[in-house]
């Protein structure tokens, strides 16, 4: 049975670097489809392209737009590809607009020097039976809420009940609840999944990302993946939203950055 | 007289979003023409497209290979433009190759909401009549560094003198040798500056960027910036930089990441 990420990220391919893709209601959270799996869905479509590179090193996407449930296309064109590694751009486009641009850079993570010396200390949080689901009323969730296990170090998720700690900050355990193990790709929907981390700043509300980029560091170990969000800049209605995430071998295997907008309810 | 500074940022426009640049040899560094300068040089093209937004907010590069002093030009297309944002690609290229593709979202930072809750304290950096040059020895310095005062903090300059701190972070006093008030287009040079943050764990050589992106977060103050890079995932030969960097009024006013590769000598 195809896991519900790979069937989100099937894709019809067209002439011309172009893949019809159908974007599914279940990946629907505030505003519009969530900006992870529709860049997975893009990285999806520029491996395809750059078939001796198969794993995305680093993405940048800028966010033009919400996407909605039905039909979408991704238009690709390889930039440059070397050796060791190839750039591609993408666009995501629905309804004849242009809703995210994306720049990639692929290589094979197999292929890299195995030296180690990761310096930052992997982020402590409670085994996942001391955490909390995001999931306490599934009637009333987002329909993505039901893409995941997702279950939040109780120290931060006050936010859920009106208590944001302040801290700015937001730590959770996270898996598919297909049970489909992470890769690469589930790695770019996993830094954009967790709720907004201004929530625990006491903001609600849509925070909509202007431009996220993910490091993808090493294809991750099955099983859990450790995931910690935390902002440093909110200023001018906009605020930084850094995000790294552990594999169950405790190898920090991705790290990212996006630019997102305030929501204006407090 | 125009500051060498905007000298280099120089540009003839020729139809169709193309614009003709020379690319000076002070600013050469390492493999090729420093990449922070390449950005603001293709960040005042995609200015030109979008008069009404004259701040680039968030800027993505992706470097193909390296550039040298002469003739380039930088082609833009305007991606999408709304009311508040509009977002841009260009791509330098140089002897018929691409060089760099950038992603941009440009907007008004005097129009954004006035409430700064920056959490992260301003780094520790001794004034700078405490610090050291790195121009230690002119007559043998890279062109660049005759670009800027960069007076570095003493505890991170190690390794210019084959001693390097081991904590991988590198701090300094930033600001334009020819007395140009810093501005947006100058922190996206600001941000790619400094030597590679790797020096500071005992590499030397060249390093280069395979992708950078900038939050340019507010307009700077007159006078020094203060700059800080850091890494903490040196692996797999590639290593992410962070850098953020601090205007006269004690305001962050920039924030970058970037990854790039491991120099090979050690």
């Amino acid at each position: 049975m195809t896991s519900e990420f790979d069937a989100a990220l099937a894709l019809t391919p067209r002439e011309g670097g172009v893949y019809d893709a159908v974007l599914d209601h279940g990946w629907h959270i505030g505003g519009g489809i969530n900006g992870g799996i529709l860049l997975a869905t893009m990285a999806e479509a520029i491996r395809r392209e750059l078939p001796t590179k198969p794993d995305p090193l680093v993405v940048s996407a800028h966010y033009l737009g919400p996407s909605s449930a039905g039909p979408a296309e991704v238009r690709t064109r390889v930039v440059r590809e070397g050796g060791t590694v190839g750039t591609a751009e993408a666009t995501l486009v629905q309804d004849g607009a242009d809703k995210i641009a994306v720049l990639a850079t692929y290589g094979d993570l197999e292929r890299l020097d195995g030296e180690v010396r990761t310096s930052v200390e992997p982020f402590e949080i409670p085994p996942p039976e001391e955490c909390f689901s995001a999931d306490l009323n599934p009637a009333a969730s987002p329909p993505l809420m039901g893409r995941f296990d997702m279950l939040f170090d109780p120290a931060s998720v006050g936010w859920a009940l009106g208590q944001p700690s302040g801290s700015g900050e937001i730590r959770a355990w996270l898996r598919l609840k297909d049970g489909r193990d992470p890769d690469p790709l589930v790695l770019l929907t996993m830094v954009d999944s967790l709720p907004p981390v201004v929530f625990d700043l006491g903001y609600t509300g849509w925070a909509p990302t202007l431009e996220l980029t993910a490091h993808v560091r090493a294809r991750p170990a099955p099983g859990w993946l450790k995931v910690r969000a935390w902002t440093t800049n909110v200023a001018g209605g906009l605020f930084e939203e850094d995000c790294e995430v552990w594999d169950s071998s405790g190898r920090l295997v991705a790290q990212s950055r996006q630019l997102a907008m305030v929501p204006r309810r407090r």
